[in-house]
């Protein structure tokens, strides 16, 4: 049986997602069946304008509507900090716990040379131009404790060493998260949690 | 934080639809800003055009391009079987097996008290209506074997018996799936799979 075309559109659409399969795809473009046409054109509206109406912030490389963004351009931010992460996401989840009160660098990925992505294909340029340009005092490497998450701390920490010996380069605390249960944390979390253990 | 306009209303129109939580939502936005411009304005097309160039069938309810559908109007069919499902995505599943033969009938739905949808609610007096007007030998009922879908069937049985005593009206065989282990099978299952036995 032939799916209807305007039908099959939609589901290789959704399927083109990550995370999203086959099944997903189909019982997602059914749904959109039974929606007012509106709230389809709303959501066609939202995609065709989601690049147009967004831009990548001149100083930290986040998504933003006006450059500088939000972040570089609050007053009460601490500019001689820097928080690198690698994605635009990241910055959210750090924003949510409101603790974190500087300015912050998105790479836009990590170095990984299996997918050839090399320093140069992600912002780590505009970083050190950062660097050398303000006047900054400590940087906050934040990018995940995966393979190439740490492969990219270490690079970016051997760079900055060499373009300002005195800025302070410091890597979020790891070990057990909150919730957690000891018994389940594998031995690379525990071993960083004994690492970096502190007096209470 | 807050998150630019038009990032937020693409992850506003996917946290609309069911199945994808806020994290995916969020995910799936960051996502679509690394894809070209092109392919969010096919999205963007696609889901304009899903209910402009998609009819239900005038004959099954079924969804389709052309009225008749193509299975409605394929010549080969079967036209005095009937099979009876809630949802055109059931349509799709029987169709793969490539075992039927016959023509469908799509309720869009199933009876169900607590959410105030009653026969009216669904396509099923059209189906009352093909009874009367085709020659129909045998209904099969396939909705699913839930408490609604359960529901759905025995109205439906009912009704049918009413309009015509001599059609035979059958229902999808039940018992265990192929592949499951009988160690798990819930009580239900093993009593229908126990009831509907077969010889060999």
């Amino acid at each position: 049986m032939k799916i209807a075309k305007a039908l099959q559109n939609v589901i290789d659409a959704f399927q083109a997602l990550p995370g999203i399969g086959p099944k997903s795809a189909q019982r997602l473009a059914y749904y959109l069946l039974h929606v007012p046409q509106i709230q389809l054109d709303d959501f066609a509206v939202s995609l065709s304008d989601l690049k147009k109406k967004t831009l990548l912030c001149s100083v930290c490389k986040n998504v933003a509507e006006i450059d500088p963004c939000e972040i570089c351009s609050e007053l009460g931010r601490n500019k001689n900090m820097i928080l690198v992460v690698e994605e635009p996401l990241d910055v959210v989840a750090i924003e949510k716990t409101g603790k974190y009160r500087g300015t912050y660098h998105v790479l836009h990925g990590k170095i990984s040379p299996l997918e050839n992505i090399g320093p140069d294909e992600i912002f780590t340029g505009e970083l050190f131009e950062r660097i050398k340009k303000e006047k900054v005092e400590e940087i906050i490497i934040a990018t995940n404790p995966t393979m190439e998450g740490e492969a990219t701390a270490m690079y970016l920490t051997k760079e900055i060493k060499k373009l300002n010996e005195r800025v302070k380069i410091t890597r979020l605390g790891m070990g057990i998260p909150t919730g957690a249960d000891l018994e389940y944390a594998d031995e690379a979390t525990l071993t960083q949690a004994i690492e970096g253990r502190r007096e209470i």
